[in-house]
């Protein structure tokens, strides 16, 4: 079903190998759909963290999710791995709108999605600015 | 951040409490935006097996998700139940969408939502009518 | 499968109605495993919370698992909900004991189990003695 | 808190790396309790599908879980990944019990558990022997 809407893997410049696990399969034997979303901030808080210096722990700014949503194209099973891309469609001054893209490892598209983060204040959840070293992480995946 | 587009309680025919549990708070120490996507297909799942005769075990069509989205209003944590609203926004041939409301009980939105089922045969996955019993009880709560 | 070993749930000095999710049932058609866990952690927790005035977003002294165990006796699938009974086995210093019973509606046990919580301190994770108003409220369910 | 009873990671002949999700890490910032029975079901379900030919979406004979347990030695967080050892501590007629450690990359000890699978008829859920090919898998890896 993947269609005109639907971008290639190389469309993302970030990917990563997402493993399945035995409860994702739901009772018509797939994954289910609610953990796609689960691979989406798994990915996102990954990059946050690990090249943006997001500490998730006890940082004074924290990315909380607005909004998302998945168009669902093809099913995939346990245990097969998810290749899932990521880039960033939309950066704001306390916000992101990242665009996910989930594959089979031969390119099949399994899903296409999107994420908008709130950048927040921990204690507050008041709007805060994207702190440099994440904004600049994020700079780097822009499609 | 209700606005304009986000129904109250009252607009959704069909109600129903959904407990959450410990694990659902996340590191932010409130529920994870990925169930409440679980809060979804519970609530459209258990209408359909029970008003509508959908047997998930062993039936001859299916509901799978193709689409679904949602836009998080305000946080809630474990042990706070959530009320769910469910009601059909588009009822075609072989698929329906849901709109879904969550609220606290004292009626605060906390998310909405929508979700898209297409009926296919349970072994080839190919679109179906949707069965008669289920597009009457479909047909009981469109909005 | 129930035996000598297998509490009745008149057994338990607490039960709770525990909801099901669409997403527990697994590719064999009933609820994981894995969950009955979370149904553990969920009445426990939700018992210190109401009762014992554990605070799990700022409190000093916090409940983390140690040891746990189950054994299961029957099967049972979403949307059917289950019902959980807690009791205390044994009481110490700073951890507590907790045995779990799973049955349905009907008194059928599903699942018996175990739970050890230590108390420790939030941020040293060091033991601590269990704050007087949670000691309190296990001494009430003692088996 | 390894001691005597907490055998090392060259002790399980199978080791897998397991990835840790987003959502894993509960309110009081590490992997949940509950997701570690997860780890648990995947590593072997993983090692039944790969090497024993095991057919979850078909097969005559299916494992189902009749009783699990595990002590918890360390704490660990997303995005820390996790390594699984599995063995075999009883292959009997119809059933099997696993031994499994979760470690962390360096060796430290997490957890150490076990799990029992009763092979059964999918559809009658009656004890079935061994099949051959999933008994060989499982020989492989005994402790």
């Amino acid at each position: 079903m993947a269609d005109a809407e639907t971008p290639p893997l190389f469309a993302y410049p970030h990917r990563r190998t997402v493993q399945t696990r035995w409860k994702d399969n739901d009772v018509y034997g797939h994954v289910n759909n609610v953990e796609y979303y689960s691979f989406f901030d798994t990915v996102i808080n990954e990059w946050l963290i690990e090249e943006g210096g997001l500490n998730i722990h006890s940082g004074d700014t924290i990315g909380v999710c607005a909004e998302s949503g998945c168009r669902f194209l093809a099913p995939v099973a346990f245990p097969e791995p998810v290749v899932a891309g990521l880039r960033v469609e939309k950066l704001g001054n306390s916000s992101v709108r990242y665009g996910i893209g989930l594959f089979r490892e031969m390119g099949e598209p399994l899903a296409t999605g999107y994420f908008v983060h709130v950048f927040v204040g921990r204690g507050d959840r008041r709007p805060r600015s994207i702190p440099e070293q994440i904004r600049k992480c994020l700079g780097r995946i822009e499609a």
